[in-house]
């Protein structure tokens, strides 16, 4: 196996598959990238056991194969070694007992590589069920609600965000049971049949952030336990959360007795104020108060430590009934940074009942859910 | 005590006060910044006992003084505070019980201020002894001297640097033992009698920082255990390591028997490459192989466990003996680095004695000293 390549090329490349790799694995293979090469290219293959990815470097100009062969070479200090080489290209050469030769100007390194028939192999997932979706809708639904799964493990299916793909639209639920976010998207070509599945939101992260700069298709292949994305040269690979995703709907009130709207950006830096109190209290809670006949929103954030920050919050409108409620400011911020519009609505109905925050145009269909915080 | 001032201007000062100001101390008021205000202005001290700042924001358009007073008050909650307040101006007022209240447009933060009876003094330093020097040369002086002294405190006088004044010169010095790093500077009007100090290497690094864009004067007041550096509207108090510094002078090999010139960047990209593989072991070493019939040298890094890496490193002219000695990657690069010339001269004389590494101009007295490895 040898081959010469550009090397500004082969790092952008390489980038992508060491997403998938660790640098301390409990399976030290895993700690290399698989390199496979034939007359159609290099294929790199990156695992970690909850996320794989695998690359196609075609053979071109950039490229340039001298012999085939595979191997697996130790991930961390292959892409250091490779972004320090002094030349433009490098040449790449597997020897004797898996000895690899890297030879760039005037610079030689001579390291260990690994046995490749060691390396686990990737799931097979068959074709059959299989559709597409446009990246920048993906990677929309991932934002709009990852940031809202379970950190912690107690309850596994909460750590995921549960999708919904059908014909016509797909539905994106993600809940720590403190507060939820639900966006659901028209599409024009979804999955024939309805298809339900939960993705871990850790790797849900990976996948947005490989996705940032694509703005095709990507297309997906649903397995037993896995599902894999592909796009341009490069499959993604996450495995599913099994279990059954609680049923949010009935969660989500229908009716509300008090609404204000608000700017995001002044909402947001009147709770970025009240917290750097309340962040220092066991209960993070801001206080907010709605005064519907004065027409005044106040919001209070309390430490017996630290002192008191009290400021009025500019709002456009207040509908209905006058209310005091306490919630985790991070909460609300985590929802108000995740809106589409600059104005979104808060809907409540009782101090101690969940509220929403949904956007100011009823067009788009994300609504998020915030439980408040008893502080009587 | 009550004042108006300006938002970014105030924040300006306020950071270089928290240079001082330790987040969590075993002495609690030390997390406080104590200010105090008179007519003439406000004064903003802090310390964390190695080091403490005394800054002077004078009464002006940017700062209204309504009312004199003094009050400590907790040093990151209240930059945290400003930074985020919303108005252009603040108003800071200290109320019954140490309350402060701040103000800033709609929003009123009312925070718990302490005793300023409670804040220690800082040291009185006469007037009797004390210089200029120029901020530039300070700074180069801490620069190309800091990185080598220790960072283990079996010799605690090796965690400072040894500057000797005096009336025509300043000399700085720095080691650790492996490695050693010397700057004379020349200056007009140094001390009338010949002073030396040792001050502790991370507070250089923090006097480093604040005077980074001071191209004035310092004026250098010395105590008994203290020196105190004046500039702009700030005093910079440290303390004074105890203790004779070693007298380094006789280290300095007068002579050489092999001397390379390279380009610095060649050398530095090379050792970048070698350290690669020599990191991981417990001996990081390379191999510096001078040929001196061939105008060669050849650089080796090796690890048993990942491989190696060897490479024939650009020079600009051998004179002497071939040689080939071993040293750390790290302190090369570190003299590299400090380097005040594009070309240094390395000056050798056994595989096993030190090696000097110094600019190619003779008019710069500057002299690095590195320890080799023995490798067999």
């Amino acid at each position: 196996m040898k081959f010469t390549v550009n090397r500004s090329y082969f790092i952008n490349n390489l980038n992508s598959v060491l997403k998938a790799t660790s640098s301390r694995s409990t399976i030290p293979i895993l700690e290399g990238i698989k390199m496979v090469l034939t007359d159609e290219g290099l294929v790199m293959t990156g695992s970690n056991t909850d996320i794989s990815i695998e690359l196609l470097v075609k053979a071109a100009d950039d490229l340039q194969i001298a012999s085939t062969g595979e191997i697996v070479v130790r991930a961390h200090l292959f892409s250091d070694i490779v972004r320090k080489l002094p030349g433009k290209d490098f040449t790449f050469d597997v020897q004797e007992g898996n000895q690899i030769k890297i030879t760039s100007e005037h610079a030689e390194y001579m390291i260990n590589g690994l046995d490749p028939s060691a390396y686990p192999r990737l799931p097979e997932i068959s074709d059959d069920q299989s559709f597409a979706i446009s990246a920048k809708t993906l990677r929309e639904l991932i934002t709009q609600t990852v940031f809202a799964v379970a950190t912690d493990n107690s309850r596994p299916t909460l750590t995921g965000v549960s999708f919904t793909f059908s014909q016509k639209q797909i539905k994106a639920v993600a809940t720590d049971s403190h507060r939820l976010s639900q966006r659901v998207v028209g599409v024009d070509n979804g999955p024939s049949e309805d298809l339900s599945l939960i993705i871990p939101g850790k790797n849900l992260q990976e996948l947005a952030q490989l996705i940032a700069d694509a703005d095709e298709d990507l297309k997906v292949f649903l397995g037993d336990s896995q599902v894999r994305f592909d796009f341009d040269n490069l499959s993604f690979y996450t495995r599913l959360l099994e279990g059954a995703y609680p049923n949010v709907d009935r969660l989500l009130p229908a009716t509300s007795s008090t609404s204000v709207q608000f700017h995001v950006s002044d909402l947001l830096s009147a709770l970025s104020r009240a917290s750097l109190v309340t962040h220092v209290n066991r209960t993070n809670a801001v206080q907010m108060e709605i005064d519907a006949e004065n027409n005044r929103v106040n919001l209070t954030g309390n430490s017996p430590d630290l002192g008191k920050v009290e400021e009025t919050v500019e709002n456009l409108g207040i509908e209905g009934k006058s209310l005091t409620i306490s919630f985790n400011p991070d909460y609300m911020s985590a929802a108000l940074r995740a809106s589409v519009t600059d104005i979104v609505v808060i809907n409540f109905t009782e101090a101690l009942r969940p509220f929403t925050v949904v956007p100011n145009d009823n067009e788009i269909d994300f609504i998020q859910l915030i439980t408040p915080i008893r502080t009587f």
